[in-house]
Parts: C-alpha cells; structure tokens; sequence
C-alpha cells in the first residue's frame, strides 16, 4: 500500500496578520496532484488539520473541498485524528456517516484507540487512531491509574487497548503529540514556540515500537522520532519564522509483506517561501539586489548599527510581503536599553528622550537640542493640563 | 413515500439564560422514535437547524448524533436546506462526500435551485432545494434583472431554474423564507420577533404553486401559507412566550400517485413546557396552587397592583425555571410613567424619587418621608462630590 503521511496544515492560520490561506490552497492542490499522480491507495492526516477550534469559514470550505476531491474525485481514502488546535467536536461532525465514502476522521478521544483496518495485496494493515489526548482527561476515564503526564496517559491507552494487536499483521499508529526516545529526548528538535514550560508533554518513543509505521503530528519539522519508521511529516508550509531553513515535504510510504517498507519524502514547492534576509538596509532596500521571489514572505535582520526611520515601509516597496524586522547590528545594546525600562517611572520625560537619544545616535544630545527637547514637553504638558481641567 | 416535514430546531439555542440543548435532544429523540414507528421513508429539514452561525460544541455533537440515528441507523434519508440562522459554509461541510449516505445538506445557495431524486412506488419525486437566499446576493448572479426584495429574489430564481421542471411528475419545494400569498398576506401568522422591518422579505406563495409539496421554514408557528400544501411545520419546540400557546408539531404528507397526498400533523410533547401563568403573587408562589409540571419554563403575569420585593426569587422556589415575570395589574400606569421618562434629564433626583413613590404606592409622598429622602440626596451627592475632587 502507497500511504502518504502529512499533518499540521492549519488552515485557516493567520502569521504576522498574513492570512495563509491562498498558501493552504495552493499548497493542498500541489498535494493532491502528487497524491494522483503517485497513485497513492491512502492519505493519513495526523492532527491540527484547522488553525483553531472555530476556523473561519473559508477554511471550512477549503477543506471540504481538499476531502472531496481526494476521496470522491480521486477514490482515495483519507484517515485523519484531531491534533490539539482542532475542536474535538466540531472536526467530529457527521464522520461516521462519511466513513462510507473512505474518509475516516476521529476527531474525539473516547478511551479507546480506534482500529480501521484496509486490505492490500499483502493483506491486511490496521490503522491506529488516537487523536490529542490531555492527562486530565483520559485521569477521569482510568480512576484506577496515576496519570500525571502526557507520557502516563498515553501508556495507560496502550496498556488498555493493544492487548489484542496481532503482530503477525501490520499495524500503523496515527496519532497527534510530542514523541521522543526518553532515554534521548533532545534527538527529536522543536522550536521555541513548540516546548511547552517544563517538556512535561513529552511521551517515550518506546511504547510505539511494535508499529510497522507510526505517523505524528505536532512538529512542524519533518523528523524522526528515534527510530526512522517513528516519523513526523511535519507541516506542508513554513509557519513561523523559525520554520525558514527547514524544507517542507510529505512522507511517502511503501508497505509490502510485514517487516518490508520504504520511506520517502517529496519536496513542497510553496507559492511563496518564508526566508530571512541579512544585510544592511542599503543593501535590502535595493531592489536591485532582489533574490528569489520578492513576495516571498521575508523577515529583515539588519546588520546596520543604528535606527532607519519607516525601515519597514521601505523596504515593503521591495519586499511587499515583509513580516518583520529585527536590527541584529545593535541587538545587546538595545537588550541593555530594555533592561533598564524598569527606571522609567522614577524619570521624567526630558531624562528619557535624552536617554534615547544618545542610544540612538550614539551620542550625547547636544544643548541646543536639549533645550527645543525641553520646550516641546512644556508644551505638551500644558495641552495635557488643558484637557484635563 | 412517507414523508416527515420539520425545520426550526435552533440547536443550541438559549432562551432567557437557558439553554436549550437537553429540550432539544429530548423532543429530537421522540421525533426519531416517531419516524422509525411510522417507518418513514424521508425526513426533510427546511432550515435553521442551528440557532446560529458558530453554534456551541454541544449543539454540533447532537446534530451529528441525530443526523447519524437517522440516516445510518434507521436508514432515513434525509434533506436538509440552511436557514438564515445558519452558517452556509459551516453547515455545508463534507456534504458531498456524505450524501452517498442518504443524507442531504444544501448548506451554500450557489445560483441554481439543487435538485434530488427519490423513488417510491409511483415513480420519482423531484425535491428542489434552496437554501436562505438574500436579495443581495443573488443580484450579483443576476446582473440584468431587477433585483431590490426577497420576492424579486425567489421570482428570479424560479424563472431561471424551473424552465424545465416535469409537472407530470411529483416535485417538492424544500426551502426557508416568508412565504404567502401577496394578495392576502396577513392569512400567514407572525410573531413580533419574526416580522421584519417594512415586510420586505415577503415572497409571494403563488410562485410555487407548481409544487405538489412546498416545505417551508422560518415561522415558528406550524401553518398553511395560503394553501393546504404549502407549509411551515413550524418549530419543534417553543423559543419564546409569544410561541406558549401554540401547539408543537412536525407534519407528515403521505405522498401517492400525482395529485393525491395526505397532510397529517403530529404533536410533540417537550420535557419542559413553556406557558404563561396569570395570577396574583400569593396565588402563583403558594406551591399548593402549581398546576402541571413545576418545573415547565414559566412566564408570571401578576394580577397585583403594587410591586412585590424579590418577587421572582420567591416564584423561583415554586418554579425553579421562571423564565420572566410582569405586573400587569399596573400596566398601564407604568407604560404611563415609562413614556414620561423623556423628561427624566430634566428632573432632579428628588423629583424622581417622588414620582416613583407615588407610583409604586398609589398615593403622594408624606413631608416625613420627602425630608427623609431630602437628606439622603445630599448625603449622597455629597459622597459623590468627595469622589471626584
């Protein structure tokens, strides 16, 4: 069997106010074309398939179309779980009327681990499907067991449900978390936004290892997880800006006999990438020097060391799409700066301008300055006073 | 074929700070156990199943529970057009892949009239499908015709749509609006809730006299619009105390050869009734005097003629679900002094504070108490006065 293995689209996401929508759609189109053209017998889809619990319309319609043209148009069946952006319920809807059509969705965890099972010519494969589960949650369905962590509850499903897997036959876990060898735990990468405060949602790797194949989501990097047959597909496009370097992609995989599968990955070409650009402001400003696509979606760090006024605005001439900018030639003296806003209160507004000045400048303000500086708040004030009274 | 007509179930609806969702899952549940004991061959919904475009989690588990117990379960199709308090978008999702399961979703209007086939023993039986349309909206598909009024709108629609519609066969009209006949509009009740502005969303019934069946929703109360066939079955469960003396009911049409049908109406019996109680306080809060169910959503009508403190707390305790409470036995009075309120800015406290003992007492204030409330005033506005220098 041809599976494909994505997650993480996130439709309906919304990065640096750029609505990624017409990205999504682009995105999902190149998918399914490679879904058609491979001949591929399933897609599995392993969590966070919409941004947020109540995704804007256009992202309803977005993936109500992406489902009917794989499993009606093209005949080929779909199994999705809900990851932990998705509402549980809302995903849920009408699945298991659906279900006759080929597209499998389990959007609630309901204390079980459901098992779809599909033939192919080597017989047949079942499929695992634990959508994102909480601790707390799956505590009120095993009073008996301590769950604690995102590791216990996930051990105690297994322990509860896979008494009965046949490992004569090949099995495939489809699941939505944060999995890593424990014994290994910083083999899998994250980025900042992806740990949460203390890694307490980490499970171990090792209680997955008697699948054939186990296909996560939650990473937005295409990963192993400890072994190369424990993988992340990661997200079919670049959502934040530390996502630049990484290359996007869908995971292929070849089942035959069990024991026998090769695993591939096939490159995502995104309407527009998300890459940073280094330089000076002279440099990037100027159009001339344009690389790549200029409305790819592009974030600044400027070597330069001090403050351009409407940096932003110029250089969306050039870049229209610009997310962001960052001033990396002075970055640990405006850290210094930051530092030290906690005096702010014990100072007056001439005492901070000064202050900022020389920050900015790199320079004592000069007397004549300091005196049309002092003016202008006489004068502001006064306004103030006039409102007020 | 044994057709059953419902609309208007508002899932997740809140009525007075209640919701409405465990009323709804119960008369829904009596609704299925009707349709399986009749063996009914059709459920149509004619809008409106939730009470608005984001509708609770809650609301969406028991659409998807209801709409599964039916269609999967019982093996009843069904068909399904949105209402203006639907989401198009949202309520149309993964509707074309469901439908090879007998269930229908006409979510999203898209310029053309949808029609289905069935089959009974008489041949087929064409259900044309429209959802709620906005004459807007519709204009833009239809740059040449004149298009200002929802009658404007559904006449433009028809015209082009049903050119070739087979009046020698059977055909059904599934849509949500006002409809009636324009020559005698007023034949089709409204509650105040439900009447629009200038009456301009008014479609003329004698447009759809061509169907052997026209099954409408939007008015709550079950009703013909103007003719026998063309109907609202109306709510299933009431939504306001202007809807308590209404019976509910969803309506069955046992369709036979063309020409030859038969209207019944079958009454629901909800958990909880909502009705008016009309009577003095004492009578009302004595529990000696409740008649039928205690806890049904009540409205009190108090016959009193002066105001009673922590009057609906006190009802509560006798009727744990009152829903609102008026003095009627001081209406007119009151409305009297609501009008006269206009002139409230001009007023100093102590004048109000007279008129309104004078109202609530039916007698002028005494010089004791007008000295008393004298003083508090000027305590008070004293308090104040400290407060704001």
């Amino acid at each position: 069997m041809r599976i494909v293995h994505t997650s993480d689209w996130h439709l309906g996401k919304i990065v640096n106010e750029f609505s990624m929508l017409d990205d999504q759609r682009f995105i999902l189109k190149q998918m399914i074309d490679f879904l058609v053209q491979q001949k591929a017998e399933l897609l599995v889809i392993a969590g966070d398939l919409y941004d947020r619990s109540i995704p804007p319309a256009d992202a309803v319609s977005l993936l109500d179309e992406v489902f009917y043209r794989i499993t009606v148009e093209a005949g080929i069946p779909i199994i999705a779980v809900s990851g932990n952006h998705d509402s549980p319920q809302r995903l849920n809807f009408a699945s298991r009327i659906y279900e006759r059509s080929g597209l499998y969705v389990e959007g609630i965890y309901n204390k079980t681990i459901r098992k779809i099972t599909l033939q192919d010519e080597f017989g047949n494969i079942h499929f695992y499907c634990l959508p994102y589960i909480e601790p707390a949650i799956v505590r009120a369905d095993f009073p008996d067991e301590k769950i604690h962590s995102y590791d216990d509850a996930f051990r105690t499903l297994i322990h509860h449900n896979l008494t009965e897997i046949d490992l004569t036959e090949r099995n495939v876990l489809v699941t939505h978390g944060f999995f890593s060898y424990l014994k290994n735990p910083d083999a899998v990468e994250r980025s900042d936004s992806e740990i949460s405060i203390g890694g307490s949602d980490l499970i171990d790797a090792s209680y997955v290892d008697m699948f054939d194949y186990v296909a996560l989501g939650h990473l937005h990097r295409q990963q192993k997880a400890g072994r190369d047959n424990i993988r992340y597909s990661g997200s079919p496009l670049k959502y934040s800006i530390q996502e630049s370097t990484s290359q996007k992609s869908i995971t292929t995989i070849e089942m035959r006999e069990k024991g026998e599968l090769s695993i591939k990955k096939y490159g995502l070409t995104p309407r527009r990438d998300m890459r940073v650009l280094l330089g000076s402001f002279e440099q990037l400003s100027n159009a001339a020097n344009v690389q790549g696509n200029r409305e790819d979606y592009v974030y600044a760090q400027l070597t330069d060391d001090s403050l351009i006024p409407c940096a932003m605005d110029k250089l969306r001439t050039v870049y229209p799409n610009i997310m962001g900018m960052e001033l990396i030639g002075r970055k640990h003296e405006f850290d210094a700066s930051v530092s030290a806003a906690a005096a702010v209160k014990n100072k007056t507004p001439q005492e901070l301008f000064e202050e900022f000045y020389s920050a900015v400048k790199g320079e004592e303000i000069t007397d004549s300055r300091r005196t049309m500086a002092s003016k202008l708040f006489s004068k502001l004030q006064g306004g103030y006073d006039d409102e007020t009274n």
